[in-house]
């Protein structure tokens, strides 16, 4: 493994240097060739579909795995997209002249190699390896077992082009060892990898986080509040939360428990009830949600559960307080959200929740990279350095210090 | 351990939305406290002092560890120096409106609990609890066993300002187990601590870095270049080689390998060796250079040192190419400088070498906080992410996410 890293490392330094134009026309030549090829992809596909199929994969998993012409030609778009996207290398992200008159510019510049670990959908191989070549990394890519053959044959058409370009076709580069093992060792070759991003299950994203010597870029679990303030506006409390929750269920940046005000509870609490109903969410409630409304019982386990379902946890609480005091105990710092008129409650909710994204008076399903405006989008971080949340391509950056002197020496 | 640390995170909280004003009011009383105490202090690093003879500290260690009312009152000016620095904490980083008309602000926040490891100088411990303190964060600080009475009275002088004010103590701790397997623990525990920053020696990093689990951000080596190009201004590369290396031999931002272009060898190579000479360095060079100056012959290993001491690697090298071939293969990415009045090969360096600081024209000695013009600086990170060489309190923040809406809702 040492030696393909060492040559994914040596190609990662040709893209850095490389110009925005050639970079988006060696993308728009990919999203070509996708589409030229389209059929070996399929036939790829098909092969990774028997034998999901065979070992059982869920309906849901097999229509995630599923290519046709018209899921490759969505790749092919996904690609154009990312063509052009501004430069995310070369910013100056700030610039000053130091009491001994050195020119300091903070410049983005590639992060070196990504390694990306991600599961079933194959479309993720064609979209992270665009948006590494974009900013100017290589990339390691280690998709799901399931999706194996259609990997391949992605990324096989990707890394042509570079070669059909004069370049090194290893800036992007699957990684050939599927096991555990081979997950085991890439983390450990800070050497030649700069960066791992995971993207999967929780299990999958806690062993790489304990175990490895690269740094990580988590994306992890998604458990999002929203508190209902007694001078919250009944009618945005309630079509926030209901779309928090139902618009997209099984997602991290939705809704899993609903605080309301006690003063509220007895009014907002009923038509709440009956809105959910329309959308046949299950509700759980702790006990003084019973008094007012007759849904399930939470259990304490419910307030730390990321249901990724439609199901919901209602609490009453007393005042702000007690609200901000369950999030801090029990969110898992992605997106948190308060319904209010109140300006100061507002200003404290925001000021005093440290999640990545804190929301007044809106949907937490807005945590998302197009929904932010960032285009393509790597993914939600939930670690909290270098990238926290919607990560868009500049995150796929970091920066160095050009120093310009005329002969500047230190006293 | 988990039960303090766990005070340390809710002490974090607190710290983190004090005002800006009350924060320097703190920093002030703690550094007026600092200095009416200070004979407790001496007094305690005079036990630190005499354990260090009986273990036959070098004097140079013993001089990193001395202190007296002097030096007390330094360390009392240095957080006065903090205090008056610009607030890191809420800087709006950048603020847009989506489509939806959500107003997203990017804005500046406190990491957390940051805990510090770092070796004898005691006035670490006064800079970087303050430093932690005024970006908001709660501080674990793991000192040198040889300055362990000495850390104790400074910080147990920090946080009794903090119960005056009427806050948590415990948002600066010092770690009360000295032991590497206080270290071992504090570095499994990402639950409270969100970022570990290691000062020391390499053995240590290199220990922590592999087997921490809270993200980390390294100060480690600096083996730093500067290479003569054919173009070069004489008197530039002279005076700019010889304050990178003889200034101050024991730093990291030090020059440890200068390369010279073979063009210029003949003439610049008796000149440095004559300037180097007042300096009473120690010129070790390549075959090549032997040729031209009669110095000690460099081995393959003098490339990969870093000396730290008043010794000087010298390579001759046919062009650019092979000089950014030997940096590449050998740089730490510290810093590294080419001295050229060639404007293309200056870009194509700047943008090829990829270290934290790159310089044209100018000594790598000004990889610095204050020279950068930071103001007091927590150190030079030799990490790729979130923070990249001189680390300013700025660095000591990361970022949330506010959103602003009225009501919106996901279609």
């Amino acid at each position: 493994m040492e030696k393909f890293l060492q040559k994914a490392k040596e190609a990662s330094r040709v893209i850095a240097t490389l110009s925005p134009k050639r970079k988006s026309d060696i993308l728009m030549q990919m999203a070509e060739k996708l589409e030229k090829y389209y059929k070996d992809i399929v036939k790829a596909n098909k092969e990774d579909m028997s034998l999901g199929r065979k070992f059982d994969l869920t309906p849901a998993l097999l229509d995630r795995l599923f290519l046709d012409k018209e899921r490759v030609f969505k790749m092919a778009d996904s690609l154009r997209e990312i063509a052009i996207l501004k430069e995310p290398v070369g910013r100056v992200l700030e610039g000053w002249i130091n009491k001994d008159n050195l020119r300091i510019e903070k410049v983005s510049v590639p992060i070196g190699v990504i390694g990306i670990i991600y599961e079933s959908r194959p479309n993720v191989t064609s979209d992270t390896a665009a948006l590494c070549f974009k900013s100017g990394n290589g990339c390691i890519l280690k998709g799901g077992k399931e999706a194996m053959k259609s990997n391949v044959a992605i990324a096989s058409i990707l890394s042509s082009v570079l070669e059909e370009n004069n370049l090194p076709k290893e800036a992007i580069t699957l990684l050939p060892d599927y096991s555990r093992e081979g997950v085991s060792k890439l983390i450990k070759m800070d050497k030649y990898v700069d960066l791992i991003i995971p993207r999967g299950g929780e299990k999958l994203i806690r062993y790489i986080s304990q175990n490895s010597i690269v740094p990580v870029i988590k994306h992890d679990k998604g458990l999002c509040h929203t508190y209902i303030h007694e001078k919250a506006d009944i009618k945005k409390a309630i079509s926030i939360s209901v779309n928090a929750k139902v618009q997209r269920p099984g997602v991290c940046n939705a809704l899993e428990t609903l605080l309301v005000d006690k003063t509220v509870a007895q009014t907002i609490l009923p038509i709440l009830k009956e809105e959910f109903d329309k959308h046949s969410t299950l509700l759980k409630g702790c006990e003084e949600t019973l008094k007012i409304i007759d849904i399930q019982k939470a259990t304490e386990d419910d307030w730390d559960k990321e249901y990724l379902e439609n199901i919901l946890s209602i609490k009453v609480v007393s005042d702000l307080e007690e609200a901000i005091t369950h999030i801090q105990r029990y969110s898992s710092f992605h997106s948190d959200a308060i319904v209010t008129e109140d300006y100061s409650v507002a200003e404290e909710f925001l000021n005093r929740i440290d999640s990545s994204c804190v929301y007044v008076n809106a949907s937490t399903r807005f945590t998302d990279g197009g929904e932010f405006g960032f285009g393509a989008e790597v993914g939600i971080s939930t670690s909290k350095l270098h990238s926290r949340g919607p990560m868009g391509i500049n995150d796929l950056t970091t920066y160095k210090y050009k120093i310009y002197g005329d002969g500047q020496v230190r006293e």
